[in-house]
């Protein structure tokens, strides 16, 4: 009953072929799919091809249980839902075979044992992979992020850091290091005047927007799903759609590649949220290598959980909060048996990470924090204000950015992919140069901001009015601001206005493009002049109650702690995480000691923004592009029963059903030429309407024309049966019989039209349905397709039911 | 269709009034529970009381959304399962008549949003309560373990450590303090003499059996549901099963109170696993305070996974751990928003307890540990053997304790449950009052070998010969052991015999008793040990590869390292935590870098375990004592289908079937007279048999009997109607009719009977069902019980499906 909407597709290819579908196809269309496309309205229809049976093999549909002929997979067609319960059954069918074969020869048992281990093996070999190209990409991010600003003498392939490592500044923006050769020092300007800034202001720009250039192109050529962050469609494709090509070896390559252009253009993006995208596509791939999970896509999705907890383990440096990121965000079904392996993938990359040592420091992460100072509850005002913050600019990003994408989406803006991501990297790259804070890399200048300031920091956002000699870096006692910190909070002012803007408009561009990163650079600039504020009135205004538990000589205030907070705050506003955001927070820290503060903005955060946008930024952006995304995070609170949902509608004409055995091969024809289901109840007779089972489309024409070619007296006027017993007195002169029996799915799902509707969105969900049957009184009454429930619930909830796209 | 089954009744009868059932009958059944049990087979048979309709209320099972008159609650019998779909359609309708009553007025806008915070509200209760009893439990515990060895003479209610502050003794057994006051003392023998370790010995063996007695008696009297751990309980309980006063206060009240007496008794117990109970007490009882919860088992459970997560967090001071416990190994039904709150309850617990600080330290647990030191990868060889055992380990105590629980339950030492715990708290306190290390609390012992040595240790464990001067505690390198870590060793090996033989025993006598601790012992000994001979090779043979990387005058081998990896392996193999219990083991020391020591031990245990013995030692008792616990993390591998499990089979008679217009009330009451079934199928006719609903026994007597006695004309004769239309033209002279469409359950499950078993038990599982319809081309054919699908299970995994009791 899954109707074809050739408009709907037509508008998918439009989406697609915008971006080299030429080139798209041919390198991502599977070449042995050489299933046959049926034609039936626009030319390129697509089937939902069940493939439990494939006529040509014979083997049969009601006997499930029947190992499958090698070679045959059960391959979906791209942009269909998958059918959860039957790849478990065919998972069974595999099972049961293994252990049948377990028993013949000691070589059998040895494949057996290969395959019972390859679980493990799988999300170690994923693990590896997603931690090396975590590494990789790390690696190349930092040297091409400096090759803006000038090239290592010593060695053109060192980063400023190992360039400048016996000279260890730290400081921001200026470089100070005799090895590190800015671009006017290489066209040989050596002082410092005027000329040499327009030299390096005009490198940086170029050299911005020709990265920016080359990760456009790139992508448009190369793989065009390797734009964007990559999580709305992983979330999408793990909750059992499928995209072709969306996790393939060419969107890994181009995406690494393309990831480390864009970043090192100094676009405001970053590259964590594409990190969960590539370990994903590494997830993909190895579980090629293993048929387990192969050629089951159910299977599939449980490596590709275990990536995404990989991808973040090794963004952030968090396999624990990987591991719920996965469960909270990014995956729909989590079985316990996939945490444990999650959490094993996680580790594995994480490990990968620290061993590859792309920081080239001991810690795993860039924002490791290394204070563990007691805060004070007073406190927790300020960190609900920052909270509400968080929220707030979560609801702003989140509605201006999707507002920005429907716009780029519908209007001809779409058309200009390249020029758009010129136009926004020159923006970008002449702004940013003028600003310290924007100039560097956005992640060193939150890992900056994180920290609380040393005796030895001498940087502007430091100065501080020295008296002490202390030299415990972490328990610096907090002083009187010098010039340079009112400096400073002036530039990250203005930084902040520039990035909370331009993010707007750069996530949706087509290149790489995670929103983690300039969110957080955001909330830590607002929670960092916060900080300092407050410890600036605690410094001046040491007699005020609240800060009497302040201890002279021992730090008090750490604007540190408030830039995680805002950074966790604003974060949380844009993506509604929760727990999985506390925990990769906490990880960093090490500490229980600041979850509460955490957890506090966090929470305060998410209720803010669910007050104002409903929806996180990865919702939204599944939403806007019409993914059949089943959120299982929302409760269905209407009241509407089946018979509300259901199709054909009351006011239609009743559902076309096959009966058992009184129609003709003729008459069937007619029926599938006549309507556009996808599948068929077959039902008893048409006054019983009892059903007996369900028939799809596909293999119905299929069968049909095998048999009027291969067997004999198959004519328009021969009967067809879907039953077991032909009858055995046929009047002389009826044309052969045709029987079907063995294309029936003889287990579909039913309920009654007096089912809740609440108790049908629970089954689609949990179940993994593609489709059950609606039964009143025993007669088969209709269909409730998913496509069905994911329009009612964008009727219920009042928005657009036509945004629902895919099938 | 699910059958009476009056033996198995009888036999969880005798179960719990083996334990005074006259008081816990009059204790615990709820008072107004004033349904007329129905007398059939046993004089006591219970019914499924769906309870959706109330006939004298009036109020329609059709029309579910209808909201329930006030004052119905939806209650279930005892041990029996609840319908999660059916109590979360209710829950919508709550919903939704609040959200159709907050238009209405400011007051009613008022108590909606109260109701809304009531989820935050509950847990945020719980927490605090659970934190609170941690809290207590644990000063109580320490008071009273001291007790056992003497006074404090300062004021008697402080234990050794707060009386000996002073002197900050941290020894082994030996107390050196002037407050402190042993029993031989008091009694006037200062002389540590022969006689004054009689008297101690004599007292420290009469308060232990004492503090057995007290809390044997107190768990019989009072509340016999208090002993033993709660978990396999609370995991039945969290599938979807009622036991009535298992998480009421009373349990509450006199499991915390027993708690501390059996573990001050020195049984070979730990407080950990009950705490969780407790916790799960305070969740039920809070949940009553709110109608959302209360009224509602499926709601009530999101508060008690929140709570059982605040008991893990409360014993061992790990909030995510305590998160992924619940998750991992407690919960069933686990939706998101619960992570979420389960996340808040478990910290708002865990601070709650640092408040009350009952351990005096700054830190959350006993376990903390300071060192954070790297090891080397060929370290993993050991904790690999540290793993192997653990899983033997693990399996040899499931086998042996649940060998002895089945004889206990099938034999006369189950009357004998007093004594019993009197004979094992002998055989305890006479064994371990000799050994030191036996004689201490369990989780000191654990904590003292978690720790390595600094120079400041002065006991036997710590006896290194030293000729360093270096005062950094944590950085103590190796030394020659001294005389007293050999004596140590033998005490140590001594003290893990006996308590991996009297832990045996000791897990399921009637008293409040966790496994956690006596299991971490038992590994933390064996790490230890392993640990410190180690140690010795690197001291002794430096020249050896793999001590190349120890550098001189640096710590190397950690044996606390050791012990902590034993302690989790040997945890690891008793209940098959992996996730949960990593994490937990990782919020102890608050680093990753233990993570993989860890990992490799929990799952090479978890490995070993699961060859030899399949189940985990919870899952072990549930199937012990018969629950009906439908295990999420079991796949079911077999391939059968729903044909083969449902009743009737294909030997026995046809269902018994109701049809829809044409029996009489006579035929009706002859169908319940002669059937056991507690539900009948209604049918549209006899020839058809398509399925109109499900009409459950219960209801169906009573409507009669309401209508042979309220409803004029209606006699045995009348036809009965399942239909929402009479008959218009009755012919004169028959009587009244009676309908009966009001009590129609319209939407039950249906499946076909080629439905493979593998989706049944998915449907049985993730959507919560009793029970659901067989059908074969639209007739009904059969039903399948959660039961049966258990029974199934049994059958198929060759167990006994006889040891399913309840429904």
């Amino acid at each position: 009953m899954v109707e074809l909407e050739p408009m709907e597709h037509s508008r998918l290819l439009d989406e697609t072929e915008s971006l080299n579908s030429n080139h798209y196809q041919s390198t991502f269309n599977d070449p042995d799919d050489d299933d046959e496309l049926l034609d039936i309205s626009d030319g390129k229809s697509r089937h939902s091809k069940r493939g439990i049976i494939d006529l040509t093999q014979g083997s049969s549909l009601v006997d499930t249980f029947e190992p499958l002929a090698p070679g045959i997979n059960d391959k979906y067609e791209d942009f269909y839902t998958i059918d959860w319960l039957h790849d478990k059954n065919r998972y069974m069918q595999r099972q049961k075979k293994i252990r049948n074969k377990r028993k013949q020869s000691c070589w059998a048992r040895f494949c057996a044992s290969i395959d019972d281990g390859s679980g493990w093996l799988v999300v170690l070999l994923v693990g590896i992979a997603a931690g090396s190209c975590a590494g990789i990409i790390d690696i190349g991010t930092g040297w091409m992020s400096d090759l803006k600003n000038g090239v290592c003498r010593k060695a053109f392939w060192l980063n400023t850091e190992q360039c400048c490592w016996a000279t260890n500044n730290t400081g921001f923006g200026e470089i100070d290091c005799p090895q590190w050769y800015t671009w006017a020092e290489i066209l040989g300007i050596q002082e410092q005047g005027t000329v040499a800034f327009l030299i390096n202001y005009l490198f940086f720009v170029i050299l911005a927007v020709t990265m920016a250039l080359m990760a456009v192109m790139l992508v448009r050529v190369f793989a065009p799903y390797a734009c964007g962050s990559g999580i709305p469609e992983i979330k999408t494709i793990l909750s059992g759609f499928i995209i072709r090509g969306y996790l393939g070896k060419w969107t890994l390559i181009i995406k690494s590649m393309t990831m480390m252009l864009a970043v090192a253009a100094g676009l405001s993006l970053g590259k964590e949220g594409p990190l969960v995208h590539v370990a994903c596509c590494c997830g993909n791939i190895f579980s090629y290598m293993f048929p387990k999970y192969g050629n089951n896509e159910a299977k599939k999705r449980e490596v590709l959980s275990a990536a995404s907890a990989a991808g973040v383990s090794v963004a952030f440096g968090a396999p624990i909060g990987g591991v719920l990121f996965s469960l909270e965000e990014v995956s729909y079904y989590f079985p316990l048996k996939t945490l444990w392996r999650s959490f094993f993938c996680a580790l594995v990359a994480a490990f990968v990470l620290r061993a590859i040592n792309p920081f080239s420091t001991d810690h795993l992460v860039m924002f490791y924090i290394d204070y563990d100072n007691p805060w004070f509850v007073w406190e927790l005002f300020p960190f609900i204000l920052l909270g509400i913050f968080g929220g707030l600019y979560g609801a702003f990003f989140n509605y201006f950015n999707l507002k920005w994408c429907r716009y780029r989406k519908t209007s001809s803006l779409g058309n200009y992919a390249i020029t758009e991501v010129i136009v926004l990297t020159l923006i970008t790259a002449v702004v940013s140069f003028l600003n310290p804070y924007t100039k560097q890399n956005t992640s060193e200048l939150i890992a900056k901001l994180f920290q609380n300031c040393g005796p030895e920091d001498e940087f502007n956002l430091c100065d501080y009015q020295r008296n002490i000699t202390d030299t415990d870096e972490t328990n610096w006692p907090g002083a009187t601001a010098g010039h340079g910190i009112y400096h400073a909070m002036w530039q990250l002012s203005l930084a902040l206005l520039f990035k909370s803007i331009i993010t707007v408009f750069t996530f949706g561009i087509k290149v790489p493009a995670g929103l983690f990163i300039p969110s957080m650079a955001v909330g830590a600039i607002v929670g960092r002049i916060m900080g300092i504020g407050i410890e600036q009135l605690a410094v001046n205004k040491p007699g005020w109650t609240f800060f009497d538990s302040c201890k002279p000589n021992e730090p008090c205030i750490m604007p540190g702690l408030y830039a995680m907070v805002g950074a966790a705050a604003t974060l949380g506003g844009v993506t509604r995480m929760t727990v999985s955001l506390v925990v990769i927070m906490f990880e960093l820290t090490g500490g229980l000691e600041y979850i509460v503060p955490l957890m506090v903005a966090v929470m305060i955060s998410k209720w803010v923004g669910d007050a104002l946008v409903h929806e996180g930024i990865y919702d939204g952006h599944i939403k806007l592009n019409g993914y059949p995304f089943l959120d299982s995070k929302k409760e269905f609170i209407y009241t509407t029963l089946a018979a509300d949902v259901m199709r054909p509608r009351r006011s239609d004409p009743p559902l076309s059903s096959l009966t058992q055995e009184s129609m003709s091969v003729e008459e069937i024809e007619n029926i599938i030429t006549e309507t556009t289901y996808n599948s068929y109840p077959v039902i008893v007779s048409a006054e019983s309407q009892r059903l007996v089972g369900l028939v799809y489309r596909r293999d119905l024409t299929r069968a049909i024309a095998t048999a009027r070619e291969n067997e004999e007296g198959v004519v328009s006027q021969s009967k067809v049966y879907f039953s077991h017993h032909l009858p055995r007195y046929a009047p002389p002169g009826t044309p052969a019989p045709l029987k079907l029996v063995n294309i029936i799915d003889a287990c579909p799902f039913q309920i009654t039209d007096q089912t809740p509707m609440s108790t049908v969105v629970e089954m689609f969900r949990k179940l993994g349905l593609r489709l059950c049957l609606v039964t009143h009184n025993g007669r088969v009454l209709g269909v409730i397709t998913k496509k069905d429930v994911l329009r009612h619930i964008a009727e219920m909830d009042q928005q657009d039911p036509g945004s629902i796209l895919f099938h």
